[in-house]
């Protein structure tokens, strides 16, 4: 899988993306705890958790980019020649599916938490969700390293199921619960579903294209390019997203916590909506 | 008991579980400091040692992961080839004692300081408690280094002591403690236990290995792959069942702090539970 030769620009470009994603994740996690009192307790447990997830994928990229740099290496005078496997140094693709064994379940955990439901309605949720995102992941992950077409098509297939329990959570029981969030998030609550779904996508057709015998270097920078933005996509911005609803609801919940948050221009008038 | 060689699959999930262990404990060390402000003072003791705990962990498990990545080297181009004991370098598994000379104690300061007993109990707990732990890996630790299984067997048998009498206090004396805990947290102490007794229980059992002449590359490598989940459950689940039991305990003994943690739908009414 893991091309044997990569010219300069595909190097520069996988290297570019790996540092990309370590700045976005960690400079992710850095806003949201700086930005962690600018909420109201009660969704801070779902920040917090984001922050966490942001964190572990800033670490796992250390380690990925790392392991990128020691396992090419070129011979070639400053460096602009091809790049080439070195001796003694695999990369450990790996590396991201440890990530995902704990970042995949915490991304639910964040979802449900910031919805603050009621915590019988939460322990339910989660209870079917975190088992079904740690089973998804590491049914993948035989299939993944096995050089066995066949293999990988078992376990893609079996890896599927808990996925799609996910989905089934996500766009119909939890549609109960969306329906009693102030009206000012429900419709982000909504579209950040189809983010996810849109984002978590790209993970399942990267691990397709050996059976569909795409191969060869420019399909592997390919993919660590789109695994990056997936992750990017999936981990930081979702975080951001999050955060904004955590505003939103935390304005809502409390108008004088809103009045000292807010421009000027957008405090409501304190006839309409008196204090509480 | 090392073995010469590892194959490049039997290297990777070392490697990955070693980086597993890493991330686990630091996120989880990490999540718990951004939460400290979200129990009452009197449980911040807890969880402060827990976050050290974490913290003692993950330093230790850098330092393995360091040792193993320069005692275990290959030739082969792209690292896929077999793995051999590297000249000049050992595995050192001697930190895991270290670690756990350190760690082993406070994982049972952290479960009798969120008890939250009476000064004068929990130090007569801790009394006992403490060095019993730190006698117990004490113990452990000629057997583990020598290459003579009767000394093996001899330690293995004066450290499981210590062990059992850890046990007595934490299933008998501490039983009278727990049945004053509220009522919200008492299922989840009791079985805290468990847990406890069920992650201790894989290290005997790696101990053993050697007794029981199984040996070889994959024995050593599940003893690996054994140590780091009993290490993520012993250490990062613990902390984080102990800070749920924290919260819920700070819910009980706050209600105007629990009406700001919590979610509205489980707000008490205010009639019924006035603040106080």
């Amino acid at each position: 899988m893991i091309p044997d030769t990569l010219s300069y620009g595909q190097y520069e470009t996988v290297y570019n993306f790996l540092s990309l994603v370590i700045a976005s994740q960690l400079f992710t996690a850095v806003f949201l705890l700086i930005s962690l009192p600018r909420i109201l307790p009660r969704y801070r447990q779902a920040i917090t958790v984001a922050i966490i997830v942001c964190g572990i994928a800033a670490y796992h990229y250390f380690r990925i980019f790392d392991s990128f740099k020691s396992a090419f290496v070129t011979t070639s005078v400053g460096g602009t020649g091809d790049y080439s496997q070195a001796t003694g140094a695999a990369f450990n693709e790996g590396y991201r599916y440890v990530d995902w064994l704990l970042t995949v379940p915490l991304l639910l955990v964040e979802l449900v938490a910031v919805l603050a439901l009621a915590r019988s309605v939460q322990s339910k949720l989660l209870m079917r969700l975190v088992p079904a995102a740690g089973l998804m992941i590491a049914l993948g992950y035989p299939g993944e390293i096995s050089g066995d077409n066949g293999v990988r098509g078992l376990f893609g297939i079996l890896s599927t199921i808990p996925f799609a329990y996910i989905l089934f959570v996500l766009f119909v029981q939890l549609s109960k619960s969306l329906a009693n969030q102030p009206a000012s998030v429900r419709g982000t609550l909504g579209r950040l579903r189809f983010l996810l779904l849109l984002s978590w996508g790209v993970y399942p057709i990267a691990y397709l294209l050996p059976l569909l015998n795409i191969a060869g270097s420019d399909a592997w920078v390919l993919k660590q390019a789109g695994y990056s933005i997936a992750d990017i996509v999936a981990k930081a911005v979702y975080a951001l997203i999050i955060f904004h609803v955590a505003k939103l609801k935390s304005y809502d919940d409390d108008h004088a916590f809103a009045d000292v948050e807010l421009s000027l221009d957008d405090r409501r008038p304190v006839v309409a909506a008196p204090r509480d």
